[in-house]
């Protein structure tokens, strides 16, 4: 075997930035379902993979291992037209990604698996409620940035639309209402049209 | 002026980070000190050179702006020994930064300064006992790391290091006791006596 190998959970947007990215790219990759709600990311076998027990997890043919959905879209964009080849562009990339995992995906991802996996438990109420504030705030930052570009950093589509675009465009499914974010409504529908997008296939 | 400027809050490790690798590559830059506690980052004039309203905040000469610790590392390292010109390794020390701010800053970090700078107010004891399995499975992992290898990837020095180090070497602020994380402590005390070691300023 040569090909690379995605562990992932379909549910999850995370794994999802890594199926769109390798759309885009026509990169071929074997696929290995994880149940995360069946406790699969913690078994030995797969902490031996990931000592930090999280889907995705990217296999390279050589056994080497790369955690983190953030990391591994930089690995599979190096020196690709995804990514970019000045150093600055790379850091703006990187700022938008490291903005997804502290200042996004807290609020609006977990909020999305509470309501629509846990199926809304109500001694989580209080946690939803919390988090509307901060899902809000992330969503007003990029309705600002969008608001005169087509596309997150230096006009192009890059993978930190990617890694936005994964949890943004189901953001109702965890109750956030995109009608007040009219540029991040368009931006969803720019990336949604590209020929190479596919759908995310979350049961 | 052609030098850069770094807008922080001498008591945020996120901000330390920069001054450490700053230190370590000899780099100089003016420091504008930015008081969170005091709204200094959600003023008009603030948000207007980041729209997340968040420290530390890199200005090059330029008049171009970059926000996220991490992203601002990488920014900085780049081209130098404390990143990789291989693209896997790059990969692998951005793995573990989207490791700090995703599973180890908001246990670890945000449990230091609730007690050290809120100092400790009655209503959020509840979330910092909330706090206490996320930042010891974090430092699990770490230790498990650290176990066989000097330093966090391809047993150099790198931004990874710097990343982790920032509120790990200060967890005990927070109420982590690190007794049971020998090769975390080890691997403080090797930073820690670097030519290039430079301590935190922290009040």
């Amino acid at each position: 075997m040569d090909k690379l190998t995605i562990y992932g959970d379909s549910r999850s947007g995370n794994c999802y930035k890594l199926q769109l990215l390798c759309s885009e790219m026509g990169t071929g990759y074997d696929w290995m379902e994880v149940d995360i709600l069946a406790g699969e990311t913690r078994t030995p076998e797969f902490l031996a993979m990931n000592a930090n027990g999280r889907i995705p997890l990217l296999a390279l043919p050589d056994g080497r291992y790369l955690a983190e959905s953030n990391a591994i879209l930089c690995y599979l964009a190096d020196g690709s037209d995804f990514f970019s080849s000045d150093a600055f562009l790379r850091a703006e990339i990187l700022q938008w990604m490291f903005f997804e995992q502290y200042s996004h995906e807290p609020y609006i991802a977990t909020s999305r698996f509470i309501i629509r996996y846990l199926n809304r438990p109500p001694e989580r109420e209080a946690e939803l409620l919390q988090k509307r504030a901060g899902g809000y705030a992330a969503l007003g930052v990029m309705e600002r940035r969008l608001q005169h570009r087509e596309y997150l950093v230096d006009d192009r589509f890059t993978i930190a639309d990617i890694a936005l675009f994964a949890y943004t465009h189901v953001a109702h499914e965890g109750n956030f209402d995109l009608k007040n974010y009219p540029a991040v409504m368009n931006w969803i529908d720019r990336i949604s049209s590209r020929p190479g997008y596919t759908p995310m296939a979350s049961p």
